[in-house]
């Protein structure tokens, strides 16, 4: 079993399985990764809201690779066992982009940006009032698809990709299928700390370095990623109470919406915060749960929100 | 504050705010509701497949109230501390009902009975393999509608109802809207375990006694129920690793129901359950999450399974 390096300096902005393989490696082998941000860069410490719209359309996520795994074909498995995740830099930050995310534009029409201070190593911190537990873990994780051609990073797709699963923490096993020969897997788009949903379009969006062992289960497929946590779920953030808003409706994505007004409108009544910070809040640390989905017509989606953030 | 006791031995089965109050009391008063199972005690320990279809149709919960909550008014809120919840059975049941349930009858055309052994008051047992732990809470807490008539327990509602929200454990305070003058508030429906969508419809059902605090904010009106955990989500389940499946797509209704699938897939073919076992332990156990909702068109739905239910 060998040991790999890969920096951020050169990084690719699609999913294209003609990318040539920036290493190659034995299944089993361990790569760490050195990753960009969502934003490729663009923010600093001092970036304000402005900056948001001064970033222009989105690009595609800078990923770290592919990485050719000697022997993959397609109809295996690949498992990434992800062995750490940590910040590499001392910032982070949330943007909120008129148009994009859960909630319509109409609601959300300026752009508003949050930089967290991720000095002390353990929390992701607003102000005085927030501190958000670090859980890190990188948003986008794929292989190449087995269409040519160069197809966006924003969706999640059958080879993954942005998924913005919170639990791919560290010691997490990720199970994703294989398209291509050598499965040509790349990372990137680390997160400090993120709500199930990230419901305002970011998390703690910041530089990582991510180290993986990349192994492989032949003629194994899964349809689709599947994963195994290594112990419980919630040390991070359930370490508190939760305030919970409830929807319901027909409509799951309808409900889904919904809570996350009653949520920002109780962050806004309760706890002072303005409506944009209350939507970052939602987006880094509320998790959105399908309550109920069987009693016809209604059905119930739930915004958990962990108020152990709350320090002042 | 006085205390209260409501036996099990007088129930309605609808919403109707003509019923007559079973019991009057003061803001902040503790009641004792004793509660029979959803099936209104058609089930017992001996009881088979077969007597999932002779139970004929559904009639409503058996709901125990209403409690007349003196001075309450619409606009207000039902402020509800669930003090106690336990079982007031040595069993429990979860039945698959063909053409009820996430998954289509097609994929589940026979009725199915699981009988819980609930005697040692801490897991609920199927057979050796599988202990659930308790986290008992009822599945129907609700007020009175403010429309005339009888309206089906089925589908949650505006009133709270049939929400089936596994966190509503002892401990949680939920806040109800109040529709009516007096509340008019009943209960039902214990269940002793239950996943974050209750997918094949049922949980550990079983008769269970409730005791509540109901207390009044005045003028202080919630647009639909929402609830607060007196602390960590996690103990009774959460105390090892999760199996998670993951299914993308742009209706998470359809992919709620794939990830099922998923899961059912893997108790069959990994751990050498029945499928309906397995259906009946997604329903029970399985936690049903959006883990992503804004990279357009795909959004993730992610069944989580805790595996420390395995106990042979």
């Amino acid at each position: 079993m060998a040991a790999h390096a890969l920096d951020a300096t050169r990084v690719h902005y699609a999913w294209d399985n003609a990318l040539p393989p920036r290493l190659e490696i034995d299944p089993g082998d361990v790569v760490v990764f050195d990753t960009r941000d969502a934003a490729d860069g663009h923010y600093s410490r001092a970036s304000t809201h402005a900056d948001v719209l001064a970033r222009g359309p989105f690009r595609g996520h800078p990923l770290t690779g592919p990485v050719r795994i000697r022997g993959a074909a397609p109809g295996d498995t690949l498992v990434v066992e992800i062995l750490e995740v940590r910040p590499r830099a001392d910032f982070g930050w949330t943007a909120i982009r008129p148009g994009r995310g859960l909630l319509p534009q109409a609601e959300f029409p300026e752009p508003f940006l949050t930089v967290w201070d991720l000095a002390d190593g353990t929390h992701a911190r607003m102000d005085r009032r927030v501190a958000v537990p670090l859980a890190p873990f990188p948003g986008v994780l794929g292989t190449a698809l087995d269409e040519p051609g160069a197809h966006s990073t924003m969706p999640p797709r059958k080879n993954g990709g942005n998924m913005d699963i919170k639990q791919l923490t560290a010691g997490t096993t990720l199970f994703l299928p294989v398209w291509v020969d050598g499965a040509l897997f790349s990372v990137g788009d680390g997160h400090g700390a993120q709500g199930d949903g990230e419901v305002c379009v970011t998390a703690v969006e910041m530089d990582a370095r991510v180290t993986l062992r990349l192994g492989l289960r032949r003629a194994a497929a899964v349809p689709e990623p599947r994963f195994r946590t290594a112990g419980p779920l919630g040390p991070a953030a359930d370490a508190g109470g939760w305030f919970v808003t409830t929807a319901h409706g027909p409509d799951l994505f309808a409900s889904a919406r919904q809570a996350i007004r009653y949520l920002i409108d109780h962050l806004v009544t309760e706890r002072k915060f303005s409506r944009e910070e209350a939507y970052v809040l939602c987006s880094v640390a509320a998790d959105l749960r399908i309550s109920e989905i069987v009693d016809a017509p209604n059905w119930i989606v739930s915004a958990f929100l962990p108020e152990s953030i709350f320090v002042a």
